[in-house]
């Protein structure tokens, strides 16, 4: 029997882990922050008000709970000593004949880490329904508040980056404000709110088609977005943002501009690319350390034109599963390929019935990208233990235009706590 | 038109709300400090992964959107001027020709308040979901820790408390551990979990007869409950417990000991009883100022009988539907009638199947009494506006054995926070 010890649940670390939990000469420990598997590509609709968090995250143990060869544990990575073969952890240490880092990746201030408190991002169960809280106490505000400029304050919501979650938050807040929220207030009008979109860039969703990027646009225009492009923010506060010399008030602002890989283990060097992905061989193993491998959001892998593979879902998944193969067959001693990345092209949704979709010569947009979007989101979701259940409440919250998950509850969320609250925890 | 002021969107100010929504002569304004009514009956089910928050929560605004006259506010009550009639909130002051308070209860450590981190009351959602985080990785921690004493430490589970709660509660925990997790651990068995319910007076659910009460612990023991009564709890720690001289070892405390009515505003003199509660006339107004109510878990009346009525949502209901039928009638007018309480006997649920009921002369435990909580919970829950999808949603969590809710996120939940923590809210 071989230890493999696997560093993450997300799509690449729990794809692993389900395809070695096949593997009759393995023995699979996985380890995660977290007890639960997230549906990251669904975050910004816990973020919005959509859905609720347990419909997008499931305990690991109750996926994989079929497998008598994996062993779940949950705690944190710290290092890894490559010679000996374990990897110290919060709760331990483990041996391994075989490592898998799967770690994902984090949003990233640029060095104003201090801005979080003002704009969290969104990566974390926590912080999506923080960031719900802070929107719907928005409203709360806004209709309690006598002050018009205070009011409109309150109701002015930033979204800073255009990529594709700033777009699907910022088009989700669209229509929260003018369809699901409409007719709850009797003071304010929430279909007044402003929602402004930021992208530093000359282009929202800079990595679809420029055509696209036109028709993402025009759907978030028609739902009451404003998109600003080539704007820098310079400073966030409790007030609002500056770009330049320009003020902008707001009470809510949303982070979604920057994406850091995850602070590889101490005890190894390994080359990272300026967004702190680990490089990685054709095989996602470690130059000079052929049992090490890192996955998904971690790692950096050309996509063979000299372009990185991107963050998303499909990435990791497939890595994940070519991983369980490749060290299942290195096992009996099989030579394995190099890892080969289908592409499954890439997907925004602008509110609830557009999107827009690129995938290979096909460029899709409005209602057929978004109906392709359910199909792919429901295929996801069959990987999932209680896919019925978990579809069923998923469509139910969808179709009642998610009445149920408006809940404003107290939460910690930071990501980079002060360090008293880090000595509480 | 007259102006009524609710100040909570419990079962009483809600159903007060609801009722006074007809009444033409009505402007009403409703002032919560969340903006969600709770189904607390319920709420024992969250801090047991049962259901997630958002299944048992639904805001306020679409609850009561189809009332023209109702206006909702997010905000905490501060103090009342009965001369001026007025009331001050944190949101502002606000004129009233009736009063409403319904402002319910809280958990109380009979001043040993310094108990609450160890021992979180069960009374919010933020602490449903804590104490839910608290079980979980009670078991995780459990499943990584070599030495067995400190295991077996993770694995007891005492909660404080024999009345309906803490009944419920820990015959919840039992099926937890006998059921739910059964299957998912690889080192421990959660099965061997000791859950403890510990009573300071002779037998649990007190309020019952005694035939029930021995059926009750028949229930917790068949699910691996111990039931111990007459101890009482001298000591709370993070290490366990005490009972006099004898310490228990417990990562997991949790309390359901002790209830205290919210504090009432400032501004006006009442009399209250041992419990906080505000002693009000038959027609819950107070003594001397007709035009101010309380109602619901706040308010104490007698029974007819001698016995204060007890502190459970169909009273609280009652008593809301009660104040908007009089309140209308005296507008128009009318003259009103004391309140009467129509009995709806009392329950308590023990795990999955089981519960014991007490209604009148009948009296019913095992299955046939936990049928009828379910036909009774499903009444209460018709009055919610998306009524089928929180049915729905509730019965596939029930049915499917509840995998979805199991998530263990970090959250603020404290009652009494340190003047540090508020300063940061």
């Amino acid at each position: 029997m071989k230890k493999i010890v696997i560093i993450g649940g997300g799509f690449a670390g729990l794809n692993a882990a389900k395809g070695l939990g096949n593997c009759e000469d393995a023995e699979v420990l996985l380890i995660d922050r977290s007890n639960y598997h997230l549906f990251q590509p669904l975050l910004y609709q816990v973020a919005m008000a959509g859905l609720s968090p347990a419909e997008i995250a499931v305990p690991l143990r109750s996926i994989l709970s079929r497998y008598k060869n994996i062993r779940i544990l949950q705690g944190e990575a710290l290092g890894v000593n490559p010679d000996e073969k374990y990897v110290t952890t919060t709760i331990g240490r483990f041996d391994y004949d075989y490592l898998i880092l799967a770690c994902g990746a984090f949003h990233t201030y640029f060095g104003n880490e201090q801005w979080e408190p003002h704009a969290p991002g969104l990566k974390t169960l926590e912080q999506a329904t923080e960031i719900r809280r802070r929107v719907l106490s928005a409203f709360e505000q806004a209709e309690a508040e006598p002050d018009t400029e205070i009011m409109s304050r309150h109701l002015t919501f930033i979204i800073v980056g255009g990529g594709p979650t700033g777009v699907e938050l910022a088009g989700a807040l669209g229509e929260l404000s003018r369809h699901t929220l409409a007719k709850d207030f009797k003071n304010i009008d929430p279909t007044l709110a402003r929602v402004i979109l930021i992208e530093a860039g000359p282009r929202i969703l800079p990595s679809f088609s420029e055509k696209l990027t036109r028709k993402a646009a025009r759907s978030l225009e028609y739902l009451g977005v404003e998109v600003w492009t080539n704007k820098r923010v310079t400073l966030v506060d409790d007030t609002g943002i500056e770009i330049g010399k320009e003020k902008l008030l707001a009470t809510t602002v949303i982070w979604a501009a920057g994406i850091r890989a995850a602070k590889f283990l101490t005890g190894v060097a390994v080359d990272t690319d300026p967004q702190g992905r680990v490089i990685v061989l054709p095989d996602l193993s470690l130059k000079g350390h052929p049992e090490i491998f890192v996955a998904g959001d971690q790692a950096r892998l050309s996509d063979g034109k000299g372009k990185p593979l991107p963050g998303i879902a499909p990435v990791a998944q497939q890595q994940g599963e070519y991983l369980a193969r490749s060290i299942c067959g290195n096992i009996r001693g099989e030579i394995g390929k190099p890892f080969q990345y289908k592409d499954r092209g890439q997907l925004a949704t602008i509110g609830r019935s557009r999107a827009v979709l690129e995938y290979g010569w096909l460029q899709l947009s409005g209602f057929p990208a978004w109906f392709m979007w359910v199909v792919i989101h429901i295929y996801f979701l069959i990987g999932f233990q209680n896919r019925l259940f978990v579809f069923l409440r998923w469509a139910s919250s969808y179709l009642s235009f998610s009445r149920g998950a408006r809940l404003v509850v107290n939460k910690t969320w930071r990501l980079y706590p002060d360090e008293e609250e880090k000595e509480k925890k």
